[in-house]
């Protein structure tokens, strides 16, 4: 087999061995409808219990505060469109960010078209949201903050417990809503010392499966349903469960919590050594938002001067190297990469940025390996991209 | 182990083994997201397409007509609401039937709430939808309406294609939708034939995974998204796809199809197998819904005067047998059952109701065994009864 080295692990990470077989095994033995009275259903219902158990307790938080969901892009559908429709009546004002993802940038403007007041905050050069710009933005008719906790193409880690501090200052009544997609099992989170109200979580992004995610949410918040029907979840989220994919998630989490420490800190030593390794051996390269210490230990954005990103992606592809440009949702829209423009990069490097993410099993002799093949390409494509440096 | 006998297959299924391996292998081989522009995505990529030409084959329709989702009740909600947001300037009307499911039901309920018309055809003893009514019902403010091909609950099958002609005759612009959440993969189904135009999928119904759906959604009609995000599936259905769920529906979907009509006998013999012995063994019990012959070969609700379905349910729960009384998803609800009033039934027969429900491997062997149980039972059980057959 040819050499495969993936560092497109913010796209979606390669699950556990041990989750694919506990999905497996959770399909074939465990396979009653928790709805069921009879005690295949019980069976089931009580992979579920231990489930939130387990994620409550992670979280800082009680079981009934933890809903499953189809992935992130619902767990972020449902807090926000689910809170403010809940929530319509005591205010219409409700803010973001401009770094977020799709699936709570968009939701935003669907809820612009039904009378909502949507606030966007900014953020600086390194893609921290400014503060000092939303605690003036927080009012009495704020009824939700939405903000990411880690930023999925740059890697900016904000301070949410802050964030959290700032909104409930200006109004204890105003929901807060971290999407966590890109930080849950790899950065400590907990919802009550943050003051969150809902986060939301995706196992595919831990080693988990595909097609489940989770969303917190406190008990005191209100929120409507996405979905009509069999009243499961407390009829927060009608639909037959999906067993084998919370067994898997579990499976997932507790190896991530196990490992935590030292994972992140396997992928901080990965990323160092690929980002000193190109900065050291490459002229006008850049790193686009935090800083290497600062920025989340699994994300690195990098920006190569006169060499096209999609182009690069394709070499790199040739080679066994598979990362990203810009956010991996992004082969549906062929807009310029809003993060990189929200953090004022000019224009003419927006087109320049390669995303390399970690994983728990990305290998540092993998990483030297990349290290040469980039300094090669790079240098090539330089050779013959017009304007670029002639040799 | 002691011995199973799982009658609870409108619940849920078994999963093959096979479907189980495939979605353990699809995950750890295929773990790219079909959104990433490198080959991994493309991998991932080429299996939804895969499956979509499969189920487009067999639908009678062109793979780009095939979506996925979360499961039945997400397909349900997509259709029902999308549709209905979608053309509310052309009409406010929209119709379904006194049998659905509660993720159809409910959905009509809550659109009763957002100002659209809601007419609610009845059906006769068997659970046939009253066509005349139906006719007089659609009318040039009709957007949709919304019939379910098999019953949950009494397994009556609609002639779907006569409703299709039937609503297309009255208005060739109101639109069809399907819940085929009991059929698919059971019975035929042809949806331009049917003049079908959503059709609602759940895999975990024929032997595939958990927490995935499909929907057919014809070309032409026009529907709402109830995500936001990332614009996967045109738009539709944002959100990563769950690559190893719809390989393993594959999966699934080529074994009942290949064997669809062994099957469909093998779960007739069964079913009347069960239901003769019952019959000639046990005085006062009756079958709810539709004759032996004309019912869905895989779905019996047999009444029993006297015993309440509860009690015998829990009974048979400690032989090893396991089936369900009325919907499984009624453990949630403690209302009446929907389906069994409105097909007529009196009162003091509503909560003498089991349904068994049958599977490829339901054995013979185990249908008799379960037939002496139940006369055992049901005797013993009716000896207690306030109001029982005194021996």
């Amino acid at each position: 087999m040819k050499r495969e080295i993936y560092l497109d692990n913010a796209a979606t990470t390669k699950p556990l061995e041990c989750v694919a077989e506990v999905v497996k095994e959770t399909m074939l033995a465990y396979y009653g409808n928790p709805s069921s009275l009879h005690k295949k259903g019980m069976e089931a219902e009580n992979i579920l219990k231990e489930a939130s158990q387990f994620f409550a307790k992670v979280l800082g938080c009680v079981p009934e505060e933890i809903l499953y969901t189809s992935g992130g892009t619902e767990s972020n559908n449902m807090a926000i469109i689910g809170a403010s429709l809940a929530y319509r009546r005591q205010g219409k004002k409700i803010i973001t960010t401009t770094i977020e993802h799709p699936s709570v940038s968009e939701v935003f403007k669907y809820l612009e078209t039904q009378g909502f007041e949507i606030v966007i905050i900014g953020v600086n050069a390194e893609g921290y949201v400014d503060l000092k710009a939303l605690e003036n933005a927080v009012d009495e008719e704020t009824i939700l903050v939405s903000i990411m906790h880690v930023n999925n193409e740059i890697g900016t880690i904000q301070p949410i417990t802050e964030i959290g501090k700032v909104v409930k200052s200006k109004n204890p009544d105003t929901l807060f809503h971290v999407d966590a997609v890109q930080s849950f099992g790899k950065l400590p989170i907990h919802v009550k010392k943050s003051k969150i109200d809902f986060l939301s979580m995706s196992a595919h992004k831990f080693y988990g499966p595909r097609g489940i995610g989770l969303l917190y949410k406190s008990k005191q918040a209100k929120m409507k349903q996405l979905f009509w029907g069999g009243g499961q979840q407390k009829n927060f989220r009608s639909g037959t469960e999906n067993i084998p994919g919370v067994a898997g998630t579990l499976s997932a989490a507790k190896y991530v919590f196990k490992e935590q420490e030292a994972i992140l800190s396997h992928m901080a030593n990965c990323k160092a050594t690929l980002a000193n390794g190109l900065l050291n051996h490459l002229p006008d390269i850049w790193i686009n938002g935090p800083g290497l210490a600062e920025g989340a230990p699994y994300i690195l954005n990098i920006g190569f001067k006169d060499v096209r990103a999609e182009v690069l992606l394709h070499a790199l592809e040739q080679e066994g190297i598979f990362v990203s440009s810009g956010s991996a949702c992004s082969s549906h829209k062929k807009v310029k990469d809003g993060v990189l423009v929200a953090i004022g990069l000019p224009n003419d490097c927006l087109d320049n940025a390669i995303r390399f993410s970690f994983a728990h099993d990305t290998s540092l002799e993998d990483i030297n390996e990349v290290i040469e093949i980039i300094q090669s390409q790079v240098t090539l494509l330089r050779r013959y991209t017009p304007g670029g440096r002639k040799k």
